[in-house]
């Protein structure tokens, strides 16, 4: 690792532009590729630090929007943090706050965004510098530089537009942690690299991101509307220019076959609400692909979720009950069906670092694409 | 036990007419004094089996009501009943259905009661025979009589019809299942005491019971719209009639203060969904009484749910997380107040079989007292 970096990405076997390895950070270390389930609230939805940690989670993500006006940064800090506030000690990433916020159709300035909360209508005000701090607060292993994310498909002034302001943003975040990071912070920092769909504009941004130097970076802008075929060139722009020795986060992505692909160009890091908002309406991940629970056909199914799944859902519970308990409203639904999904997910991943390092992650990535659309 | 019993109650200690012991089953026992979490819909809200487990639940509750609807007996018979379908393995006691039933205006004979179903409006009848008939589908371990439950105030002339007719049902629900019983079924029947705060008809309610002869008595119409200064005497000319040797189940009653002036009456098993409906609301039971965890006081309260606690919650989590979880509306704040609960109610039951066992009974009466109103 250089030495004005807090974390390094150990590679450990490539396959192609596919590498595993390990993220060492100051808290210890993670296997990458990795998925991180969404703790929006600090709390991954159904589940508490304890089922993570039987899921064997390393990472996880909490939402800065949400965690910035409930319960605020200030009480979480006066908890350690996202982690001690949740008795959680695995990894935590936080995001800017800015992908919530831009969805709120702030007003945006190149000082920053005001924008009203979700929670009570009340006007708030998010900066590079801003966020910066709120992730301080929340003790992150992890934070994210604020970018400006548009939707797709935007016009190309509106893309360029992202492009020059969130370069100018990372700029001033960077510095905004620079005091942090001189007294001995290890909290991480990621810049984050947009440029919808041109490949032009994705390897400027790159280059123009990596120029100012972070631990990380995150790969924005992207699955917010376009499809897989135009997704694939621009994230392959974008990580032939980041640099092989960090590690590389694709934002908002957790789709198998979306996962894989990305993989393969050389990916790290995954996140999305995917397998957790999925199991609440009971859409079960298999390696057979989706499984839809609310089906009449499983009512009177004695077989797991997916058999020969080790989670401990299929340990132990029918399609059949779980079904039941779903049709019925039951919250015990919801939470068996989240520890399923998301047991699915991270395995996927650790099929992905075990292929890799066996030199034959083409075959699963085909097995992916057989199921999953 | 007679050996026309399929279950026993062996009693280990009293101290006045509170008595401690173990209740022995075809299953195996359960220890008494008990509470038995309610699983309305073959789960105990927001937990599942592998959670009741943790926190050494014996015995639950099953609601034939709400089973026989969704999904129906048939269907979790094919599954070997409750236990079965859930995979919980021990002990269940299956309600007779009436109790619901009645809460629905339901138009009732002699034959029994017709209702419609509040998850599709459909027409169901249930009588005495058809109630055993689901609960033998159901295979709880202990199996309740129809019966004819009064809401509190009712004219004396409606009690006594209530006494009567579930007299003249009792007896057609053993009839019921005698087929069963000699053809080796080890389901145990509970007949039910009726009469209202009626003294008098509590008494004969409770020997016309007796007179018909079950495994065990059930004391409802209770905890039905009366104070507790009215229900006590009414439960006192209840309990001085039923036989000694023999479990006696006051019904639907959970409050810790009703629990220990009940258990001192010399009663055995309870059932309520107050500690879980509490638990979801967020007011949490302690020695020191209730504690309700929305108060702004605790957003920023390191402590536990209840110093010194043993569960598997306030092994972990701040009263000032769960608060946000709560706040916020994340599932998991419900499952995991609820977890404390149930381990509050368990625990002080047993407690109840300790100070009986040691004698000192009257002095944990006293304490909660002091603390429940």
């Amino acid at each position: 690792m250089n030495d004005h970096h807090v974390l390094s990405l150990t590679s450990t076997a490539t396959d192609g532009a596919a590498r595993t390895g390990r993220v060492v950070t100051a808290r210890g270390s993670f296997a990458t590729p990795c998925f991180m389930p969404v703790g929006t609230r600090a709390s991954v939805r159904t589940l508490s630090a304890a089922d993570l940690e039987a899921l064997g989670a390393e990472i996880i993500l909490g939402n800065t929007y949400h965690l910035m006006l409930r319960p605020g940064a200030e009480l979480i800090a006066e908890f350690g943090g996202i982690g001690g506030f949740s008795d959680w000690h695995g990894h935590v990433l936080t995001d800017s706050g800015g992908f919530q916020i831009f969805s709120l159709e702030p007003k945006v300035t190149d000082e920053g965004a005001r924008f009203r909360s979700t929670y009570d209508g009340s006007y708030h005000h998010l900066s590079p510098e801003g966020s910066v701090e709120v992730q301080q607060l929340l003790g992150s292993d992890i934070m994210m530089v604020l970018d400006v994310c548009p939707p797709l498909p935007s016009p190309l002034g509106v893309i360029r537009g992202a492009v020059d302001r969130s370069a100018m943003w990372a700029t001033r975040a960077k510095a905004a942690n620079a005091a942090a990071r001189a007294a001995g912070s290890t909290q991480a920092q990621f810049g984050i690299v947009q440029g919808g769909i041109d490949v032009a504009l994705r390897a400027e941004s790159a280059e123009r991101t990596v120029a100012i130097d972070f631990d990380g970076y995150g790969i924005g802008g992207l699955s917010v509307g376009e499809t897989r075929e135009e997704m694939l060139p621009a994230l392959a722009a974008t990580t032939a220019v980041l640099p092989a020795d960090q590690p590389r986060y694709l934002m908002g992505v957790g789709d198998p076959r979306s996962l894989v692909e990305a993989v393969a160009l050389g990916v790290d890091m995954f996140d999305c609400v995917l397998p957790t908002r999925l199991a609440r309406h009971g859409t079960i991940l298999t390696s057979q692909g989706r499984l839809n629970l609310r089906n009449a056909r499983f009512a009177r199914d004695p077989e797991p979720l997916e058999p020969g799944c080790a989670c401990p859902t299929c340990a132990r519970w029918s399609r059949a009950y779980l079904r039941h308990l779903l049709s019925v409203g039951e919250p015990t639904a919801a939470r068996l069906t989240t520890i399923h999904n998301v047991h699915w997910l991270l395995g996927l991943m650790a099929q992905a670092r075990s292929a890799i390092a066996a030199g034959t992650f083409d075959r699963l990535r085909a097995e992916v694409a057989e199921h999953w659309a």
